[in-house]
C-alpha cells in the first residue's frame, strides 16, 4: 500500500546505521543498550538496518559504569548535546513526568520518533504528546510502558484495530500479584510478605503505588484508552488496594473455589460508557487469571470478532522492558508514521460508576457475637433485596467478635456495602467483587 | 524512519478506498466480508483509509448467498476477472494448496499484497511464495493461518524481532484439546467424545489431520520457522496423535498432578539444531497450558530478553479467523513492504531428533500378570540406567493382563521406549513425555 509521509531521516542513505539516543541509563536503559548490542544481528536480518546507540543522557556523565563490549556510546549530562547529535530515534527510559515530558515533546517537535517505557508519562500527558506526534507526523510508541515484554499495546493498537473491544481485564501489577500468591501458597499475612518482597527487591521501599492500585490504574488507563478510543484519566478509575486483604480472606476465597487477585478492568457498559476499576477480586480457579502466579502479569481482551484473548508474561524487569523498547524500535523502522502518529485514545471519557455494576461480592465483616446478630445482618441484606449465596460464620476471637463471610448473588457494590454497614453490630467491613468465569 | 519502496498502488489518491478481493467465500471469507463492512469505521479511524470488498472468487457465482447490508460486491467464478479489477489487497481464504498457490503467486507477481488464512499453503509453499513477495517487494501476511485471532505471528515477526527465541510450545489444535478436555471432565473414552465432537461440528467428518497431530505440525512449522529463522518441513516434525490416549491415561495423569494435552514444541538445542515434535504430553497442573480448556489454543514463547510469554484464545472459527485477516489488512496499510516481504524462515532446517531429549516420561504398558513380571520390567529399565520416579500397578483385567504405569526420571524417549519393549511380557506400550513447569 501507499506509504504515508516518511519520517525525516538524518542518515543519508539506507545503509547508514540507525542512530539511537537513550534518555536515561538506569536498569531499563542499560538493559536496552545491552540488547541492541547483543542482538543487533537479529534486527539487521529482519529490517536490513543496523542499529547503533550513539548517546545516553544521564544525570552524572562522570559516574563509572560497566562497559558493554563492542559499544561505542557517549554518556552526556546535557540534553542539548544529545539533540545536537540528531538521533534517528529517541528512547525514553528515564522515568518521571516533568523532564521526560519536556524532552519527549522536544524530540517529537524536531521530527524524531520516540519509544518510551514511561507509563505515567503516557497516562498523564498522552493527549499532549500525541498532538505533537501527529502535528509532526512522527511515531510515538509505548509498548514498554505497560506490562514490559507482553505485546498487549501492539495487539490492541495494530492486530485488533478492526475489532470492537468489549472488555479489558487483567493482572497489571507484578508486586501485588507476587504478594497475593505468596500469601496464598504460604498462608502468610500481608505485612510479612510485603517486608520479604522489599528485601528481595520485588517491592519498592515505598510500595504505595503498587499496593494501592495506582500503578495498575495507570496501565489500565493506557490500555482502555486504546481499546475504547477514548482518553481515561487514571485518577477517575475506582481504586481499592490489597493492604486490607488478610490471610483469612484468601483462605475463605479458597473455600469458594477462588483465588484473590488484584484485577484492573475496563468494560463498555450498555449505555456506551466505560466502567473502569482496580480492585482485589475473587477469581474462580478455572478462570485463566487465577493461574497467573507470582510477579507475572496477564491481560485478557474480549471483543468481536476476536473473541477472548489472553496474554501473559513478566510484567516488569530490565531485560523484559528492554524487549518491548527494542520491539518498538523495530516497529518504527517497519511502519509508516501516518498510521501510528495518531492518539489512539482521543477525547476524555466520562466513566460509568463501577459500584453500580451488579455482580457477586465477597463480604467480610466483624460482628459482635451476641444474640440477634445474624438476624440483624440478614435483615439488612434482605431489605436491599440482596440474596446470599453462601455464608460462613467463624468462631469468635478473644475480643468476642465473630467474623461473617458472605458470598452474595449479583448486586451492586454500592448496595452490598450499604447492607453491610447498616447491620448495627458490624465493623471492619470489606467488600470485593467476584470475577465470573464466563461473562 | 525512511520507508522502503512503496507497493504499487492501483488507487489514484490516498482518499480512494482500499479495494479488496477475496479468494474464497466460505465460512472465513464471508465472515471477513461481514467484519470489514460492520467494523469499517474502526479501520478508517485508525488508518484514515476506507476499505471496500470489490469481489470474491467463488466456484459457482450463481449460487444464492445471504447478502450483507451495505455491501456492493461482485461474485466471480473466473480468476482473470478478479485480477482484472486490479484490487489493492488480495485475501486468500479458499483453502487447498494447488489453486491457492497459483493465485497467490499471481497476485504477488502482479505486485498485489496478499493476506492468507491458509496454513498448509504457508507451511508447504512458504519458501516459493516469499521469494515472489521479496522479488516484487510486496507483503505476504499470514496471521490467520495459525491459531485464528491469536496474534502470535505478529508477536514473533514484529514485537520479538530483537529477541533470541529458545522455545515455542503450545496447544495448537482446538479439536484435540476439546476432546482431551471432555475426556478429562467427563471421564469418557476417546471414540465416544470424538463422535460427539463431530456431531457438534467441533471435529470434521474426517478428523485425521487433527487427531494425528498433522494440523498442529503445520502450525508449529510456521511458528518455529519465524522463531528460529529457518524453514521447517512439517513432514520432518515428529508426530504422535491422541487416538491411543485412554480415559485411564487421563486418570493416571491426574494421580501425578497432570493434565494430558497435545503439545507442539520446537526448541533450540545446545548444538544449535531445532528439536520439533507434536505429541500428547503430561502437563503439570500449575503449568499455564494445563488450564487451557476446550477448543482454546495457547502458545508459550521463551526467549531473551522477553522471558516467558504466553498467549491464548480461540484457535479456529470464522469470525476469529476473519479477525486475524482484518488485522493483517490493517498491517498492510500501515507498514512498509521492505520489512515484511522477506521470508521469515529462510533455509530448510535439519532437525534434531526429539527422541533423544532427556526428560521425564509417562509409560503405560500391559503386562502378563505372572511371577517375575515386575522384576523383568524393573531390570529392563535398570539396564538402561532409567530411574523410576513413580509406579502404579493396576489390578489385572479379565484377560489376566495387568497395567503398569511408570513415571520415569529424565531419560530419552528412545531409551524409555526400548526399556519398555525389552520387558518380555509387555505389550500395548505407550510412552509420552512430561512437560516441566520450569525449563
Amino acid at each position: 500500500m501507499r506509504n504515508g509521509h516518511a519520517v525525516p531521516v538524518n542518515t543519508n542513505s539506507s545503509s547508514d546505521p540507525i542512530r539511537i539516543a537513550l534518555l536515561g541509563y538506569g536498569t531499563v536503559g542499560s538493559a536496552l543498550h545491552q540488547v541492541l548490542v547483543e542482538h543487533r544481528s537479529h534486527i539487521e536480518r529482519a529490517t536490513s538496518r543496523e542499529v547503533e546507540v550513539v548517546a545516553a543522557l544521564v544525570r552524572d556523565a562522570t559516574a563509572p559504569r560497566p562497559g558493554i563490549a563492542g559499544a561505542n556510546m557517549q554518556l552526556l549530562d546535557d540534553a542539548d548535546a544529545v539533540f545536537a547529535l540528531r538521533p534517528d530515534i529517541i528512547c525514553e527510559a528515564m522515568g518521571g513526568t516533568d523532564l521526560a515530558r519536556d524532552l519527549v515533546l522536544r524530540a517529537l517537535h524536531s521530527g524524531t520518533p520516540v519509544v518510551t517505557a514511561n507509563k505515567q508519562l503516557i497516562a498523564r500527558h498522552g493527549a499532549e504528546l500525541f498532538a505533537a506526534a501527529s502535528a509532526n507526523d512522527v511515531q510515538l510508541r509505548f509498548e514498554a510502558s505497560v506490562c514490559a515484554a507482553i505485546p498487549v499495546v501492539r495487539m490492541l493498537r495494530e492486530s485488533l484495530v478492526p475489532a470492537r473491544i468489549d472488555r479489558v481485564l487483567g493482572i497489571l501489577n507484578g508486586t501485588t500479584n507476587y504478594i497475593l500468591t505468596a500469601m496464598t501458597d504460604q498462608g502468610r499475612q500481608f505485612d510479612d510478605v510485603l517486608r520479604e518482597a522489599q528485601q528481595l527487591g520485588y517491592a519498592e521501599a515505598d510500595p504505595t503505588d503498587d499496593i494501592s492500585g495506582a500503578d495498575a490504574a495507570a496501565k489500565l488507563a493506557i490500555l482502555a484508552g486504546i481499546a475504547f478510543h477514548t482518553r481515561i484519566d487514571p485518577a477517575d478509575i475506582a481504586q481499592q488496594g490489597i493492604d486490607s486483604i488478610t490471610a483469612d480472606d484468601i483462605e475463605h476465597a479458597e473455600v469458594f473455589g477462588c483465588k484473590v487477585r488484584l484485577i484492573g478492568r475496563a468494560e463498555r457498559m450498555d449505555d456506551g460508557r466505560i466502567a473502569a476499576s482496580v480492585s482485589p477480586m475473587l477469581v474462580p480457579d478455572p478462570h485463566p487469571l487465577a493461574s497467573v502466579q507470582g510477579a507475572t502479569n496477564g491481560v485478557m481482551i474480549n471483543g468481536h470478532p476476536c473473541g477472548e484473548l489472553m496474554v501473559q508474561g513478566a510484567g516488569a524487569g530490565g531485560p523484559e522492558t528492554a524487549s518491548a523498547l527494542a520491539g518498538d524500535i523495530v516497529g518504527v523502522l517497519g511502519s509508516t508514521p501516518s498510521f501510528l502518529t495518531r492518539d489512539p485514545a482521543r477525547e476524555l471519557a466520562a466513566l460509568s460508576p463501577v459500584e453500580e455494576i451488579a455482580e457477586r461480592h465477597y463480604v467480610r465483616m466483624h460482628v459482635t457475637d451476641q444474640p440477634g446478630t445474624l438476624a440483624d445482618v440478614a435483615a439488612a441484606f434482605a431489605e436491599r433485596s440482596i440474596s446470599i449465596e453462601q455464608l460462613l460464620q467463624l468462631r469468635s476471637d478473644e475480643s468476642g467478635d465473630a467474623t461473617l463471610i458472605i458470598l452474595t448473588h449479583p448486586a451492586s457494590m454500592h448496595e452490598v456495602h450499604a447492607a453491610a454497614m447498616a447491620s448495627h453490630c458490624a465493623h471492619d467491613v470489606m467488600v470485593i467483587p467476584v470475577l465470573e468465569v464466563h461473562s
